[in-house]
């Protein structure tokens, strides 16, 4: 089943009700009307009614969504239905970071190797995965299924590593490097980019303005 | 001088624009084409035109961008050209891992204090500053000048923080733990949550996309 239907800006909204509704699952809340759902996640009863009519009649008039039902279906359309196996190269602490992610695993990703080029994390194991070298990567992903690359290198070693991968079959690259990946890589691998530094300037930006909100100083003329 | 006028999604563009010119300035380049630059950064020239044309004439008909400039005057939007102050709460791998950014500091970004409640990280100095405990978070908060806190924490324990921050003065929070805390906190305090199960979701979805696509058994009927 394809949903190439699905506008960008509702898969991009899509992670944040699977998050709520696994919440509510553990909280063992069984159903819930967008209105109470609304409330909780601070978006509009009908944006939530407009997003998951995209899928099919989910919710009932009167009823309200099935909660692990909806969790389902939005897992099933995020490819989450099944596990996919992961490698880590670079093992830092942001590498070491994503492999004690538990998270992770509960949603369907499984961290199976962590690489590395510094001779000094060989023997290291992180939440029981061993760091091999760099250089046992095209054999460990020639050896196992492996769909997904989470790449936290210098940048400059992560466009060294694009080729290296592509070899060995991974389709799916997440990036912690300073460079867009999704620039040269071919049209059928996904990149999903995760550039920090800009996520600060951001929230520098967003500071800058209310301070500038707050100062009478600032305020523009009549 | 205010840019409210200035739409989100520029905003959100102009840290790669930022990024884009730094490589070239380390690079040697002082000027560039919008054509050029258009190649470089894989977005149309009429786009950086337009986005660019927002904060007044940067570019010269002929001439192109002086990239300095250009890059000096993006720094002043996104508020990067001054020194911000920022403490890391949770100094497991992650919080260590942003210690560790040269990068931020480059940008404008200092950190000045690493902050965990578990005691046997007392004593452990990351990129020259020592991890204190959580409990001397409010007097350091007191005496230093804080602009920002990242939190690398869980996320019952981010949202306990929370009060604490707003006491100790911090207007700006940058999230990690899975939960949304703009929905909690003032209208002055500036959150940017970082939700990397999201970002991962995201490309498990981008995956599953292509692979439908490159399946024959797939395809629509016509």
């Amino acid at each position: 089943m394809s949903h190439k239907e699905i506008s960008k800006a509702v898969i991009k909204r899509l992670p944040r009700y699977y998050r709520y509704l696994g919440e509510l699952k553990e909280a063992g809340v069984e159903r819930i009307s967008s209105a109470d759902l609304s409330s909780l996640m601070k978006v509009t009863a009908s944006q939530i009614r407009q997003d998951l009519n995209n899928f099919g009649g989910f919710g009932q008039q009167g009823y309200g969504y099935n909660v692990q039902y909806l969790r389902d279906e939005i897992a099933k359309i995020l490819g989450l239905d099944h596990m996919h196996n992961m490698v880590i190269i670079g093992s830092g602490h942001l590498g070491q970071a994503l492999a004690n992610y538990t998270n992770f695993e509960r949603n369907g990703f499984q961290v199976v190797g962590l690489f590395d080029n510094n001779k000094d994390l060989l023997g290291t194991v992180v939440n029981g995965i061993p760091i091999r070298m760099i250089d046992e990567l095209p054999a460990f992903l020639a050896a196992n299924e492996v769909e997904i690359a989470a790449l936290t290198l210098p940048k400059d070693n992560a466009k060294k590593m694009v080729p290296v991968l592509l070899e060995g079959g991974i389709h799916a690259i997440w990036n912690f490097a300073h460079t867009d990946l999704n620039l040269i890589v071919p049209k059928d691998v996904a990149v999903q980019n995760v550039h920090l530094s800009e996520s600060l300037m951001r929230l520098s930006y967003n500071l800058k303005t209310l301070q500038e909100d707050a100062s009478p100083a600032d305020q523009k003329e009549p």
